[in-house]
């Protein structure tokens, strides 16, 4: 199933070489998406719309007149994005959306840059959870093991990278469905702060925690898809003032590091090894092992901060068709009804400090440290996962972590540290301060050189 | 009952020039605020207190020593602020509160400049209503006619300056509690932006709307309180950021002034003619009027945010001892428990849609212009008033126009400008851009000098 995957930047330097084409890397994606037909990661994928992409892009290198760095890459897009030339259904039954003629702001910003839009990709329901196994079109498989979750929502972008079909691909990260999958996937994944990357034309889950952003195959490619896809955008008011990515210098002085631990952030015993491995052997950083409290409330807020929004933006849909939910998405969209004023303002209030304890109570550090997840991809028929003295449902054990980051905002980014001892991938997670997107990616590249080294 | 006051600006020069002391200050304001006992402005002054503080500033003043601009001038304090020295009990019976031993912020920046703090004003109880009938001291009476209110919540502060007690006095302003109140009495009142001025040591009413700052006699003396006031505190999150107050240079072009109207923006035809007049004798000023749409969804949402704000803070005092809150209060408080995430999450993005029209849907305008009031200061016993085809209660008649600049956030500044037929003073609203408050202030100069040469 698996293959060393090559990354978008080795695609690129193949393409400006001129020792391959946009239409043979399309029809190489094309026949191996087929080969992999089995791990259900894509939901929509025209061959006729990619190879007359692909060809438009090798036209234009014939003639020196390349777009931008994309040129001619295939890139998978989520389903929650609309797409000029692919219908968009949130891989959901309810009103699915006809082909509404327009694109998402970062759609239009790959296809700006030359990229060849790779289909569509499979996502839990509405994003509306993290496994990927509520779809309607059906579960999405691991890579790694057929029979386990990708993890979600983003699932089918992280299995197209994780395959090898493509080495790019856009996700959504609303509590960690970016990183969730691209770590049960064992590959890279970004989310940037809270408006930084427009959300126009992404079809929303909680608006105040929703962040778009790049799943691929190594950490110079999501430099590479950052520096198209971050900036400000008229149609997201969220974006106001954000700057566009501006790569920085590899770090000269040692990065400060936070490895957070405490009761709610517990994980298993092989995942610690391998994050705690991976932090060991990096080099210019500093490890300062930190409990954070209060897990319970913040993690409360983040939950009713998500149902209230996810409630507010579907309640038309679910007034005028609720039969066209699943009956576990319909569940939380009906419970999102009853929660007070009072008890959202808590929420909101329970959200600043948490920021504030973030941003001035653990010191002076360059990047806070977790696992991606606290165990590896569960099997698709697993319920619960136990781990650290814990039993949680399998929902709650995706976003375990990963929920920290959009509560507070903080660009987040996943890399992949090791495997376990069942030949699954482990991810670790860093996250930056707000706005420091570009020195957490030189952060995670001193961990990352680390990893790749003891390999 | 009425003199022509001086300015604070006098005071300052008077001071500096040897002319007055503070002690004199102290003690013509000690007296004039007995004879004026009637207007029931102040709940705490303590004449001991403040001869200190006087004889301390001319000590300073003899010795070369002096704090700030304020040093000596006596200046009142809203019973919603903690102040050291006295109990601030926000005229409520509810859980009085003992002097707990600190300052809020506003009132620490007073005495840093030398001011000397002159007792507690009377306030609508919590600052939860915008006529000052509703206190656990009783009813503030207007200058202009004791059978009339000052309207609120600052009304004792605004009471202290237009009878010439003191030349300046804090307040709080949530829908209008300082501009109210300073339009009813004939004075000058400014709110500044959202976040420009701490609300540390401020008893709260709805946190996202609150904004403390100065009543005074002149523009000018609101100036030189503004550099004092403004400006980054950590005790209060949502000043990260601010600047201090720095006054810039009249206007060299031409202010492009928006006047309001539209239904929801009605007023009486004397209110309506005396700001007609005002716009049209200023000079330097293009005025261009503008229907708003969309006032009754606008006004929900600040009704909404208001009533959700105030019953969170409120809700553990509630629960222990409602019988101290007022019967009226108590209704607002209860209600507020009632209304759902979901209200207020729409109350939410309502606001930002109305931020977004009057950032960008009324062209490139300096400032927007309304009247202050609809009407001028009601009589105490009177619940209903009538204008413009209007029939609404006196409470709502006092934010009637006020509200707009608390939803937006935006600086906000009354001066007078005229007299009705029964002799109360009429005022003129100016909204500025948010952060733009020095901006505001100069454009404020332009009609004041307008009204002033026709007087």
């Amino acid at each position: 199933m698996l293959r060393k995957t090559e990354c978008m930047v080795d695609q690129i330097a193949a393409l400006c070489g001129g020792d391959t084409t946009a239409r043979l890397l399309a029809e190489a994606a094309l026949s191996r998406a087929q080969v992999l037909d089995g791990l259900n990661a894509f939901v929509a994928l025209d061959a006729v719309k990619v190879l007359a992409a692909a060809d438009a892009s090798d036209a234009r290198r014939a003639v020196g007149t390349t777009l931008g760095p994309l040129d001619g890459i295939p890139i998978a897009v989520k389903d929650n994005y609309l797409t000029r030339d692919y219908p968009t259904t949130a891989c959901s039954n309810a009103l699915p959306l006809e082909p509404p003629g327009v694109d998402a702001t970062l759609v239009a910003r790959l296809r700006e840059a030359g990229a060849v839009i790779f289909g569509k990709t499979n996502m839990h329901e509405w994003a509306y959870g993290a496994t990927n196994t509520t779809s309607s079109f059906g579960p999405t498989c691991n890579p790694h093991n057929l029979s386990h979750i990708t993890g979600g929502s983003s699932g089918g972008s992280a299995a197209s990278v994780a395959g090898g079909i493509v080495t790019a691909a856009l996700g959504s990260d609303t509590g960690g469905s970016i990183r969730i999958p691209a770590s049960a996937c064992g590959i890279y994944g970004f989310k940037p702060t809270y408006g930084r990357a427009s959300r126009h034309g992404v079809l929303p889950l909680s608006w105040s925690l929703d962040a778009p952003g790049p799943l691929a195959a190594s950490l110079d490619d999501i430099a590479v898809l950052l520096s198209c896809l971050l900036g400000e955008d008229p149609g997201d008011a969220a974006t106001r003032g954000s700057r566009p990515f501006q790569p920085v210098a590899a770090f000269s002085r040692t990065a400060r590091l936070v490895n957070l631990t405490g009761p709610g952030l517990e994980r298993s015993d092989e995942v610690d090894a391998a994050v705690t491995a991976a932090l060991q052997s990096a080099r210019g950083c500093a490890v300062e092992t930190r409990e954070l409290p209060g897990m319970r409330r913040f993690f409360g807020a983040w939950e009713t901060i998500l149902h209230c929004e996810a409630t507010a933006y579907h309640q038309p849909r679910l007034a005028a068709q609720a039969v066209g939910f699943s009956a576990v998405t319909r569940a939380h969209l009906e419970a999102g009804q009853y929660l007070s004023a009072q008890e959202l303002l808590r929420a909101q209030q329970v959200r600043a400090e948490f920021c504030a304890l973030l941003a001035s109570g653990l010191g002076d550090w360059d990047a806070l440290v977790l696992p991606t997840l606290p165990v590896p991809a569960p099997a698709i028929d697993s319920d619960w996962q136990e781990f650290g003295g814990r039993r949680v449902s399998t929902q709650d054990s995706m976003t375990w972590f990963c929920w920290l980051g959009n509560l507070a905002g903080l660009p987040a980014v996943t890399l992949p540290c090791g495997l376990s001892s069942t030949g699954l991938p482990i991810g670790i997670m860093l996250m930056g301060r707000p706005g420091q997107d570009e020195t957490l990616l030189q952060i995670a590249k001193l961990i990352d050189t680390a990893v790749s080294q003891a390999e």
